[in-house]
């Protein structure tokens, strides 16, 4: 789409020095930078020098690399998910005192689950996802109510795909995932339990925006016992509660 | 301190992109990106265009861009601020549930306080910052906690600037300034009542990393009553929480 020019490809070798961090690699050196990223080292270097010289990394007193605050800062005041966290939040912390464990917040991200915020209870149940971390879209509850919602081309990627197995529930058969997803925008919410993890029980409904397409997934992860069932009420009235209160923020 | 190549002007036009984001301006044309970024039409749309390509920015369908999803993604996955964030926020939300009034957490950033998270609920008092949001380091609760336990030539480097005023009561004396943190490492706290806002008391302690140094600043915005200084115990048990629950995270 674009004319190939000079600043291209020193911006692409900048994304990939950045897709070198994650949460299990929060601080690298320069050499593994380069050999992640697949860049000559003295050209790795220069980069990273310039990029801690605008504070977008930082150095450790031992010379590893890491994302700088002011890249978190930059991306942060200006996210698309700040207004959604900020009416988010309030509901999510009533939720998460009345129901005590995970309640999260998800948005469709390059056709995955991106989680944007989390609330956690010391001593809570099992819970693989964090926040800005991602899963495939049909195997938590919050993928399937994003899913359930998402437009047809991308559901019909999905359903036509490679479903992988995350554990022996995860809905792996096409038929039984597209009725699942009939289910979660008949019912208005996803019931997910053990689909994770054995002993926990993922329930999903959607948050509407404004304009009342569906722009993100508010979950909790509770326990995998006969109780789990009588949270639903208590999701979907704060989801009923945060849409209005998005209606006040700027989009 | 780095030798000019092709590239270092390419990063640096690409964070001037970024910097014309803000929480007032989450969406702008491209010609407006270029004005504010002072570089020509054609440059801001190339760069933008490949930037929108990496998901970097996004563009809304009326053609105005914002920042992308993936870039807070990226920035916050591996964030020195990630670790501390999972710490603090189950503390905080119990601190929030007994204060109930905002609940804050705030980083050292640039000579300025950077707040990273912040927890509010509906009709509290008050309260000028946000999450991603910045203060000059005088002039609340936040930032003299964080300048109190500053290096000495960032102090010295406050104290002998301009210290701008912000209200009547804004530390503007640089004696009066120096005593003031002189009793904030003795007592453990600031408390600093109408500051910022004459109905409002900002509260702030340290908050120390696995190292004992001070790493953020835990703060509460309570009404300036007398009931105000009753916050304080419950701000400094919350902090120590942090503080231990700090150590289990790896940094």
């Amino acid at each position: 789409m674009v004319k190939p020019a000079q600043g291209e490809s020193v911006l692409s070798r900048v994304v990939r020095i950045f897709e070198t961090f994650g949460p299990d690699t929060p601080a690298l050196r320069v050499t593994d930078i380069a050999r992640r990223a697949d860049l000559p080292v003295a050209t790795a270097s220069r980069l990273v020098e310039e990029l801690v010289g605008h504070g977008w990394l930082r150095r450790d007193p031992d010379r590893r690399v890491r994302v700088g605050v002011r890249l978190w800062e930059l991306a942060s005041r200006a996210s698309p998910t700040l207004g959604l966290r900020e009416a988010a939040m309030p509901f999510m912390e009533d939720l998460h005192a009345v129901v005590g464990h995970h309640t999260q917040l998800a948005v469709l991200e390059d056709r995955e689950v991106l989680f944007v915020e989390r609330l956690s209870a010391p001593g809570a149940v099992v819970n693989v996802t964090r926040v800005a971390g991602r899963l495939p879209l049909h195997a938590s509850s919050s993928g399937l109510v994003l899913l359930a919602h998402a437009p047809a081309d991308l559901q019909e990627h999905v359903l036509t795909g490679p479903l992988d197995a995350f554990r022996r529930t995860t809905l792996t058969d096409p038929a039984r995932l597209r009725r699942f997803l009939a289910d979660v925008r008949r019912t208005g919410y996803a019931f997910c339990a053990g689909f994770i993890d054995e002993e926990t029980t993922g329930i999903a409904v959607p948050l509407r925006g404004p304009g009342g397409d569906v722009v993100a997934a508010l979950s909790v992860i509770v326990p995998n016992d006969r109780n789990a069932r009588t949270q639903i009420p208590a999701l979907q009235a704060a989801a009923r509660g945060i849409s209005r209160a998005m209606g006040n923020f700027s989009h």
